[in-house]
């Protein structure tokens, strides 16, 4: 069995302090205002796949630390975008995977792991070389199962809502799906209100450096019935999209620049004309730093909540890249400024009550410096959870140190799980629970703060935030 | 009642030894080399007036944190420069920031304030929209008595001296009449070793783009009678008013520059004459990184203690620095770089006895990389308590973790409260000289101090060191 | 004596955990794979000098100290470059650094000390003014004693192996001798698989700006019998010593470079030709990153482990470097990129499985953003122990908590001691092994590990790493 005391300080008084925390959220429903979990997974309900293609091959958390000891892309089952072969058998991927367990050793992928192994699939063993076999037979039993459904987990792990992400030239068909399937205890799968719903995410429309981006532009016009190939034109398709994302049930736009620069830039209609028209001299940070701060004045207009992730070295190993495409774990962060990059921004619509962005880190050096200060005074500014490489413990202690004194907790966003592993959604609320309750804890057991403002303090963290945040309760 | 144990580590081994420490140092006299409380609030020993002037409209800590959740300053009473209206009615204010405390759970400024009410004004309550009028009727009533006029809580505050900053076009004519007040059991009120002293502090006469700064310049000619229309002239006035600041008791300098820069440049003259001229093509942060080299070599002819305050993006919102001025909360901390922009500075003067520099950062990611190495090898150069932002349970505690090893205690300066709101000074204190004791508990707990030494370390951190390292000592 | 729970938690369940795992470790062999010990010290096994140049003379730590409060290097013995005269009575140097012991207090080096003097020297008391004699007279009698030869602590300090550092215009002769020395309960003091090896350290054949530069390339190809003024005989003569050091037992190669830039430059033949030529117009940097570049292409023919040392700003104190010479105590760290810096680097080598780097920082800003997503997932990359500055116990356990969520423990190299300080390499891996023994223990308190588990890591960080990492199992 997992301890019940897991993540908590191990000075006893303290220790006692945290249980009490936790015990008034460890119930409360999942609120998952920011994933990506495939919204065709719920649609279509099919049986999760064998455990290999469920728990590895996908997870890049895994994948990377597997190759860091020298297995390859191919030996994972991860498919080669050359077309070359790749592990097909599942029990051998697993196998492999197994053997390495003890790599995971402290990292939040086993906490996530064993949580999801035992809470979920009900095997409470150690996974090592020895048990391989053991843990796929029983994974792949259980997967069979119609308890196993995406579906039935999903009313399973208690999940309020959960927000997928889709770019503005998806169909939106599978929330479609969702919103024509018949309502469930008086709760609709999908469209406005509903429990699945889409985040607009528009990088692919508005890197011009990305492979396909012309073609993605001409795409939105046909989704619009609208000329893209102005920028005129190209800028009222986007809007239109965010209103169709809207009537999905959309509540949030969300944005994975390299930087965190948000600028108008006055020749942004030349730019797009000339890199329509393919000419690479143009520059696509200058571009992309525009239509943040374009989209920053949509969402004043149609309230939908501004989430910005900067900050990551995409495709940094080429390795991997050039093998294997996008997201399977060559991605590594890098130094973030804010304070410049975000002024222009922050001063035209930091103050506009319609307006909100939710800011994100993978640089944990700005929490105190940076992101804490323009929260604690911008109305419309609050600091994401603690992202990718920092949903960690360590990582959340470090943010809610570094945080709390100058933002306080009202600045901050609650918890968001940001995870495209269905599974593993209410592990992730499990460790990020107890984290906040061992902090807290600390900060009453030092007579910081009284016991009674910190469990108020650990719900709205861990539920209240998040709905009223990304405007999830206004659905 | 505040807990006796409040900031103590909850493992009972290690708070057995805080409270020992803390013992030690809980009832020194307080001294307070450098902050911001205005010298006529001693000089004409005025009543305080309403609790929400008090406590709340001058306190850009609270301020700030009411705006980020939507608050204007004119609600707040923050008086426009634009003569537009604002709230006149201290108990409407007072309401307003009382139903909004619960946004500053496990903040510095709650704790500072819950001191504050309880240990100065003898309410123990907890501050919400409920308790709001009672806390304003109680604290009303505390200020008309004569008691609480400043005087009296200076000496039951057990300040042993309190440094104030002024600008050198200053008259110091308050300074002037505390000298003129009689002196009090032995001790006089103003003057070389008086209870409160001047600092000089001569941004507004450095920064060529701070509006004014030419009038300003003309002034500082006309109070020391030499013309300062040549940049010879003004140095030599600069010189000058060092020497009468010196006369008022005056043992440090400040500087609030917006990076740590300090170089002389062979073109200050000319920078100088054409800034006079009105030219607004001239470098202002060349010429101020060339006034604060000259600084320091006036600091090794006079010995004021020279301090450092960089970092700051002053005014970064322009909304409220538009509508309300300067130090209204609208300040955001950037990353500083020490390393680099000291270094002719500290090779220049930096092995000379003579000199002595406080660096001070907002940047706490240089606690460790550059602040601890460079003041634990130059002689002349001590590591400023953690200031603002930092100056925290947190923010401390990462201070010690991150600067002791390299740099030892006896190269840190020890605590100076840096405040304007002169209430919350013994509250400032008591929070640094206990996290200091919990920090030192910690070392004690874990063997690597003894408890005698930390008892001495202690002591030096909240007494010895600001007398001896900001030259009180010498008054 | 020393306390047996030194730096353990003071938490009675975590400090027990703590003396279980640390149990496991404390007796095991030191495996010191990167230092700066001199090979002559054991080659000749001469009774190492008073206590004064034995300790504080070389010991840039503690000199950098005393200079911050004001000592002079000519009081504390250290040899001007320029011929002025030093103190020369080392009992004098001692009582000086005696009286001033209080400075370290929290310090790494009073812990480093206390052990040396305890456990290796059996003298147990508190070093002061007053005791400094006794101390004096205590460890000059030891000194003077057969078990105090280098070679007897070689052995009573259960070294199994100490890797020096030679440039490669060392003659090696050191390593010969020890390679010459009577083998020792079956193991030799040199050669391949000694006791004693070395490791090849070209930064002053690289850093083209290092005086005298140019002749120690001529004095290059002397050593090799190849023409080294071309840029081709530099090369070859650099791999040919490669090979004599592999031959002298070297598994390793070491680079200390002002920043971690790696990458290619075409025009690095010319460069090298107009360095030759006196041209002081050339690229320092440009050239010795190529050469980082050049020497991992090295390293991925010969497979010596490459190690990279950058950040420091050396020689930033200029009156100590013109007065005083190099490393003796006024180097700064910097900020240092690696992202960047290594891209081109990690993606041409990062996965050639013959290839393997150890990349050590002074800013510990980058552990959790650079360091550990780098290791965790270029099978190449190893993140170095905490270094310098950082190789304490708040720099080892931020270190621990920055890096081990992302990159494991299997990504990190385990711990070396980088000392030049011989006597001190026990109380350095002791302070190692109860730091991460600590460590362990809260993620085994707080259910993040098992036991036994943690018992497993602790023994690879502490033996199974470095001597794996470092390929000291392969020689």
């Amino acid at each position: 069995m997992l301890h019940p005391d897991r993540l908590f300080p191990s000075d006893e008084r303290t220790r006692a302090i945290a249980r009490d925390i936790h015990q008034r959220t460890a119930d409360l429903p999942l609120v998952s205002p920011h994933g990506h979990v495939d919204p065709r997974l719920i649609s279509e309900d099919e049986p999760f796949p064998d455990p290999a293609r469920l728990f590895v091959v996908p997870d890049h958390y895994l994948t990377r630390m597997l190759y860091s000891q020298g297995a390859t892309p191919d030996q994972l089952g991860v498919r080669s975008v050359k077309g070359e072969p790749s592990e097909v058998d599942g029990r051998t991927i697993w196998r492999r995977f197994a053997e390495h367990y003890h790599l995971f050793r402290g990292t939040p992928s086993k906490l996530w792991l064993d949580y999801t192994f035992g809470e979920v699939f009900g095997i409470y063993k150690t996974l090592s070389a020895d048990t391989a076999d053991e843990f796929y037979d029983h994974l792949s039993a259980r997967l069979a199962e119609p308890a196993y459904r995406p579906r039935a987990l999903f009313d399973r792990f208690n999940i309020e809502v959960l927000a997928t992400t889709e770019s503005p030239v998806d169909s939106l068909d599978a929330h479609a799906e969702l919103e024509a399937l018949p309502a469930d205890g008086g709760r609709r799968w999908g469209g406005k209100g509903g429990k699945v719903v889409t985040t607009f995410r528009p990088d692919n429309l508005v890197e011009i450096d990305w492979p396909g981006w012309a073609d993605r532009v001409k795409q939105l016009g046909e989704i619009t019935g609208l000329d893209t190939s102005t920028y005129e034109g190209y800028l009222e398709a986007l809007r239109q999209r965010r209103q169709d994302f809207i009537a999905a049930g959309a509540t949030c736009s969300d944005h994975g620049h390299a930087t965190a620069e948000a600028f108008p830039a006055e020749d942004a209609a030349e730019i797009f004309q000339r890199a329509l028209d393919g000419d690479e001299l143009v520059d696509p940070g200058r571009f992309s730093a525009h239509m943040l701060y374009e989209f920053a004045r949509m969402s004043c207009e149609d309230g939908l909540v501004m989430q910005l992730h900067p900050g990551s070295a995409r495709n940094y190993d080429t390795w991997l890249h050039s093998g294997w495409g996008r997201d399977v774990g060559g991605d590594i962060p890098t130094r973030t400024d804010y304070v410049e990059s975000l002024h222009r921004l922050l001063n035209d619509f930091g103050h506009d009550p319609r307006f909100r962005i939710v800011v994100y880190t993978l640089d944990d050096t700005v929490f105190t410096r940076e992101l804490a200060p323009l929260a604690g005074v911008y109305p419309a500014m609050f600091v994401g959870a603690p992202w990718w490489f920092l949903d960690s413990p360590e990582g959340m202690r470090r943010f809610r140190e570094g945080v709390h004194e100058t933002a306080g907790f009202y600045n901050t966003a609650g918890f968001v799980d940001d995870t495209r592993a269905f599974c593993s959604i209410p592990a992730r609320h499990d460790v990020a629970r107890r984290v906040d309750a061992a902090f807290l804890a600390r900060l009453v057991a030092e007579h910081r703060m009284t016991e009674e403002d910190a469990a108020e303090v650990a719900v709205d963290l861990a539920y209240n935030l998040p709905r009223k945040i990304y405007r999830m309760e206004q659905r």
